[in-house]
């Protein structure tokens, strides 16, 4: 039993609360015995003191603890998972759980819905007619175990603290606070029960960390806490100034997902689901290091053992599987298409990733609060990448619409395209950055 | 209409809130339509980013209008009033309003009660039988006028934004901000009406600011508040270190501020009455600078003039006036004395006053609680000072008490003093330790 004042006095003035302490508050937080004002108060004393790596492990520990831990003890083999900070068209969980499944990893993925311009793998994988995502535990553990990958929602179970403290962060001006960020992410993946995890640090103008540095802290963090838990995280930095792949938006992703899995596709949503992958595999002693990595899980994408997967998957899952066959006749379409078409000659330099996930938001691919419904079938087609020359009236894009938004969203797709007069048209750089590994 | 989480993130980001920002957010406060957690944050934010002195100004401004302005417009003479920033045995407000008021000004004091080891004035004058703190503004505004003083509490229509804040800082740890604290202190001083104040603020042991140094930040503070409302305000900063005077509890202080009003009483007690009445006589423009206040504040003190005005506020507020005649026989009187005695040979080289201030609150003097009643009767009578000469077995100070928590407050005033064997005796230094005139 601690005083709740004296708490919030020591975290302000700078000194390191206890493991007994930081528990205390954090069950205080799960059993609604601290009133939200005195949370509130922590968590910008928190947003300006951060925490201490000793502190940051026993928060997130106690954040975890909070709830249950998914008990995947009877699966063979490694368990590992991938969380991104979310981007822009980033669809990568649904081709890459498969894969690594196929490879021999096993992918207990437990994933969140879109909020403002970024999207959620729950959200793209309900696209899919029938596909459900709210399974029991029971089931998701054997689907694990028997197809190596099952991909369901957060359930009320799973880290109650944070669903408590996310509330409030969103109201009380304390959303960025990294040592508040990765606690939130690793009591929600470590309730996975994983051996290993890889993290998707986007960074850029579509994501949550603008700049490289700011990633890294974030890494650091991420990896204090998976140490202290005793599961080690590599943390992959990529590029999220640009959109990934070519489609926003809930099915047209399916569909660029499948194509994917087919091994074909962008060449950027490939390069993410290899890099990622080949991590993944690293972590769980199946690849001989990255190489390897990289190689095998190509290979599975290629020889169609990823898309077996996935295809098993879905149908497990409710989903109609002939969506593997032909992702355009299952899926469900828009009612209508628009062209936004250059308005100059020239070498496209930019597309601005956060103003197409607006664009998206507009046309009702995503959700501005909890509470809304997403249209699955809108979004956008990019028919242009970074480096591509176009002639003035080419299409650049298309808007699948439903006669919503799709005014605004046009001209934020025309202005998301920088042409410039004099550019050299050059193949996209790399998404991937850098790699932290533990 | 502003989104309270914007201005969460301004201040949190160290950006100045507009006027109308501030002004929207204390009305939010009043009307109780931004919630708890969200002023939680701000105050923590304002905690860590304290404020320009715009915002100061705004704020403060906003709190003093969120309540009732007392208008005592008809009053003739110049009204000036003393705030403490709260000490250990300090009884100068009783001795000082009619010394004031004596000398032709005009003294509007809305006072507190006392809450942990500091005394409240109200409570002092409620030990007085039949004085009564709560009167209607209109018959305050016409004592005032009638008399030049009147001593009540505060009421629900002043500053009702700062007893919402009040009660919020109390529990988040944002009690000890200088922005905090200075609107607080002006949002009710300013609902007076006055034309000047003389603020006193306490350094040292037994006070809020320890340090000379935060209590000029304070004294900035509280000047630029007064400067933007054009009421000029003098800080006296004091020493805090010892307890004032000889007395600590309610009946004895009276007793000790009448004996002032006779023109006896402790030296150091009378320093204070005549340094502070100076102060205020001078800003009210009654007397040619501090020295001739002094002298003015000292005759109203020797001739009998103070003593009568406080016997006529006495009777006009319902207060037994045969107090100013035989303290001793109209006060309560506690039911058995207890003697602390010197435990070696020695001088005095220090007398703890927030230790004293504990041993009054053992005693019931005080109240640690807001909810809890004083026993007026209780309290600690000193007989040696900082610089005395004491021998084994002589007594140090008497415990007046009712049978309740004497045997900690004996041990706590024991060690209170400290007795130096090779100490040489000298006079106690003078109270005042810096005067700021705006």
């Amino acid at each position: 039993m601690f005083i709740t004042q004296e708490l919030l006095r020591k975290k302000r003035d700078g000194q390191e609360l206890s493991r007994e302490e930081l528990a205390w508050f954090v069950a205080g937080i799960t059993a609604d015995t601290i009133p939200d004002y005195q949370v509130a108060a922590m968590l910008m004393a928190i947003y300006f003191r951060g925490m201490s790596q000793a502190e940051l492990a026993a928060w997130a520990d106690a954040m975890l603890r909070s709830g249950d831990i998914l008990d995947l003890g009877h699966i063979r083999r490694p368990k590992v998972d991938k969380h991104s900070t979310g981007g822009v068209g980033d669809k990568i969980s649904l081709p890459l759980a498969p894969a690594v499944a196929a490879c021999g990893a096993a992918v207990p993925m437990v994933s969140g819905r879109g909020l403002g311009h970024t999207g959620g793998t729950l959200d793209k994988l309900e696209s899919i007619p029938g596909f459900r995502v709210d399974l029991s535990a029971e089931r998701f553990a054997s689907q694990v175990d028997e197809l190596g990958a099952c991909l369901i929602g957060q359930t009320e179970r799973i880290a109650p603290a944070d669903r408590r403290l996310y509330a409030l962060r969103d109201v009380t001006a304390t959303v960025e606070s990294v040592p508040l960020i990765a606690s939130s992410i690793m009591s929600k993946k470590l309730a996975e029960g994983i051996d290993a995890l890889v993290l998707d640090c986007k960074v850029g103008r579509g994501a949550f960390m603008k700049t490289a540095d700011d990633a890294r802290t974030l890494a650091g963090a991420i990896q204090v806490i998976g140490r202290a838990a005793g599961v080690p995280v590599t943390c992959v930095l990529s590029d999220m100034n640009a959109p990934i792949g070519e489609t926003i938006g809930n099915a047209l992703e399916v569909a660029e997902s499948v194509a994917i899995l087919r091994g074909e596709g962008p060449a950027d949503t490939r390069e993410l689901v290899v890099a990622l992958g080949a991590e993944m595999l690293a972590l769980a002693g199946i690849a001989d290091g990255a190489t390897d990595g990289e190689r095998r899980i190509a290979a599975s994408l290629d020889d169609g053992t990823a898309l077996a997967i996935f295809r098993r998957m879905v149908k497990a899952q409710g989903g109609d599987p002939r969506v593997c066959d032909d992702p355009a006749a299952i899926l469900p379409r828009a009612g209508a298409e628009r062209t936004v078409a250059a308005e100059t000659d020239g070498v496209i330099t930019d597309i601005f990733a956060d103003d197409l996930g607006l664009a998206g938001l507009c046309l009702g691919a995503g959700r501005t609060r909890k509470e809304d419904a997403v249209d699955p079938a809108v979004g956008i087609r990019l028919h242009h990448r970074v480096g591509d020359r176009v002639v003035r009236g080419e299409a650049l894009a298309t808007l699948h619409e439903n006669g919503r938004g799709a005014e605004r969203a046009h001209s934020l797709v025309t202005n998301a395209f920088v042409i410039t007069t004099d550019g050299v048209p050059a193949p996209p750089p790399s998404r991937i950055l850098e790699v932290i590994r533990s």
